[in-house]
């Protein structure tokens, strides 16, 4: 807002770098997902974006800076495009834990066959592999703020006192029980087993929260 | 046995023969798990290993070639030194199929743990990751074997009317189930998140296992 005060030039310089800033964000990502991290450099991103690589060195001070914010911006436009309200990855509540979380887990399965956000994804997943500094901080930065809103959304449904299908049981340590959510998602996806689909996602969430649940 | 009917210089043979192709194995892993799947080359291999490059071409097509059995070997060496006496990947049936999945659970954290395991299935996974030919063929001929036992396991305790915590669920799709098993001791160990413990791969058997039981 500060911009607009000045007299009609810095929301254009503002309206600029905005447009510069998505353009670096999609050469990044871009060329992650075709070269792998390791052959990712500031230049070729630059050069792809269209902008000189001081531009670049100018917002960020190193490769891992810009494709970490990157790949937050990936994250944001991939939860618009799931219809949240908020820009950020979130799992609905709607009273139904079962219904809530196929709705999440689809939208993963939708997003992890999306070639826009598989691709790059791959490339970051193969690198964290095996470079332990980097996949801590990826994990750390991007995977683990979801992680912690399948906890918060496990919490409310063990306060409201009843999931879809019974109330989750006392003493289940809901950290270990999202694993038992994302892990196969990530196991097919990471290892290609066998497809990714909207049936899959429905059959792990049951099975799943079948066994967080009380017996009656 | 053939050879033992010549004298005495074919056994030699045979001898130097299975130390060259041990080395060649150890080379091969090493060098994998140091630089990487996409620089590790038949010519580095046989200068670790102290052999010929063409005692290698004599025995393997190629660089995955090499590999692919390296691999096979090192799983079956981890399968004996968990106990297994055959010298293949098993899940035991004692009868109970909670304490059978928390063994060879326990088994897998043990040897993801270990470097000497670690750091080449890194190295695979990770390439895998990115080339869908290598990871298709790997998870097919390293992976699926594997899985197939989970199956297997399942099935006989659905046979023998009842697991540890119960009898299988009718018209539980054990395909699926078991990747609540093992996605998430994948999901930690690929992506980082925590510690791989025996108490976590218990938890995961059982908050898995008490989705696929019936309800009392």
């Amino acid at each position: 807002m500060a911009q607009s005060t000045d007299g009609g030039k810095a929301p254009d310089s503002a309206r600029r770098s905005e447009r510069s800033r998505r353009a670096i964000y999609d050469a990044a990502l871009t060329m992650v997902g075709e070269v792998g991290y390791a052959r990712t450099t500031i230049e070729g991103i630059a050069a792809r974006a269209g902008v000189g690589k001081q531009t670049i060195y100018r917002w960020w001070p190193s490769k891992g800076a810009v494709l970490l914010e990157a790949f937050l911006d990936l994250g944001e436009r991939a939860a618009r495009e799931a219809g949240a309200e908020e820009a950020a990855y979130e799992i609905p509540d709607t009273g139904d834990l079962e219904a809530d979380l196929k709705t999440v887990l689809r939208a993963t399965v939708d997003e992890l066959n999306n070639p826009a956000y598989d691709l790059p994804y791959r490339a970051l997943a193969a690198e964290g592999i095996i470079d332990p500094a980097l996949g801590g901080e990826f994990t750390r930065r991007l995977l683990e703020p979801q992680l912690r809103l399948y906890v918060e959304r496990l919490r409310a449904a063990r306060s409201a006192g009843a999931g879809g299908a019974g109330a989750l049981r006392d003493g289940l340590d809901l950290r270990v029980a999202l694993e038992l959510l994302v892990g196969p998602l990530a196991h097919r996806w990471l290892l290609r087993t066998l497809p990714l689909t909207h049936d899959y996602a429905d059959a792990v969430v049951e099975y799943a929260l079948y066994g967080m649940t009380a017996r009656s």
